[in-house]
């Protein structure tokens, strides 16, 4: 079954967290939104999809996955399925269930990460809350980031199978988020992510690690992957970015 | 086997859309920060919890669920994980992933809704952010708002099963959040609430059919049911409420 990933063509943002999972399992995909505009594919396609009065599981908001009739919506619920079909989620109930509360844990990051360029209004530019930005950045890098980064490197600490994942003793989607979620801060934020590798060493060890494997590796590298941007959730503002002892 | 319920004991917050579910399934739990502090309750049993370096899968912050062993985090993964076990998910694949997603849905509206008093940083009080706070609000009432509940007086619309739940045709943990989300707004922002009855009768229909379930309603009355306050996530601040009209 060829699964079918909906989200916009232009930007990694939110959908790039499921292009990894169906990459590094060699999964076959139609990325619907990033073909030209004929039949069933192209960004008219999606947002038909949006728009249908006539959806049984009508979605809020791209990305959302099909998979034959089913229509499975926001990235942590869509890599909860793929999941196990994909190899890429434990077995055991209690790992399952920890691995989705890390991924839902990533999902609140990102939507700070998001709301620190845009603090005001998604509907403005950020040209036009550029002030606010800075002072909601100034916040997220000085509290909040190390928060979160620091509950990451805790939980590949106390993993009882070793640091090498974030559950357990396999990949899982988790990594492969992790990756993407550390190679966004450092676009985003490289003079507050100065020194990351001997602040958070497993962190830093499990971003290099996952980078290299073989498919992932051989997709960072193809044009399916789609640099990080000014449109998206990680962009690199230098007015938004300061380093870890200037902030303050 | 009773569960053992890890939130905040002063403010309804994220912890009472679990709450909601285990009374109305009259399911066995003790709310451990709300009891006195006292050998594995209280809420040093909570803070202890968070603080311990040795637990397998740590949570990250509260709400989090104790059931024996295993141990959830996130409102959302707690649900789907009582949602089967309490009867309040449907059955079918695509059926569960759906409600899970309304419910991932409904947790980014209410990150919205805590941002409208909080735009730069939780680590500062309202008072110290109020005019971004008005900012916010107001693009919060003007756009998001209405999308938000238009999403979900359509997918009430849309279900094949009718209007009376969100998905399938039984009582679901989705239908008890939408009756707290509801709740908390009317409390937040009564003035962009007016005439919310007759803009999205149906979900108005539910949030009150669902305030008439026997052991809900007993609920609603007891003192278990903390009210909504000035410290939880929905907060009344007349400053940043505003008529629909008005909004602009």
């Amino acid at each position: 079954m060829t699964y079918r990933l909906y989200y916009w063509d232009s930007i990694p943002g939110r959908g790039e967290f499921v292009r990894l999972a169906l990459e590094d399992a060699g999964a076959p995909y139609v990325d619907v939104a990033r073909q030209e505009d004929v039949g069933d594919v192209g960004t008219h396609a999606m947002l038909d999809l949006l728009d249908d009065a006539g959806t049984a599981f009508p979605p809020f908001a791209p990305p959302f996955l099909a998979d034959g009739d089913l229509m499975i919506s926001h990235v942590a619920n869509i890599l909860l399925y793929l999941g196990p079909r994909l190899h890429l989620a434990p077995s055991e109930e209690g790992a399952r269930h920890f691995a989705h509360g890390l991924q839902l844990t990533l999902t609140d990051l990102l939507t700070e990460v998001h709301d620190t360029h845009h603090p005001v209004s998604v509907e403005r530019y950020y040209e036009d809350q550029i002030e606010v930005a800075k002072q909601r950045s100034r916040a997220f890098l000085q509290h909040r980031l190390p928060k979160f980064l620091g509950y990451f490197e805790r939980v590949l600490h106390t993993n009882p199978a070793g640091p090498q994942h974030a559950v357990g003793d396999k990949i899982s989607y988790v990594d492969l988020s992790l990756l993407q979620v550390v190679a966004g801060l450092h676009y985003a934020f490289p003079k507050a992510m100065a020194g990351f590798a001997g602040r958070f060493p497993a962190l830093a060890a499990l971003h290099q690690r996952v980078a290299e494997r073989p498919r992932l590796a051989a997709y960072l590298r193809s044009d399916r992957r789609l640099a990080f941007n000014q449109d998206g959730i990680f962009r690199h503002y230098p007015a938004l970015d300061s380093a870890p002892d200037s902030v303050a």
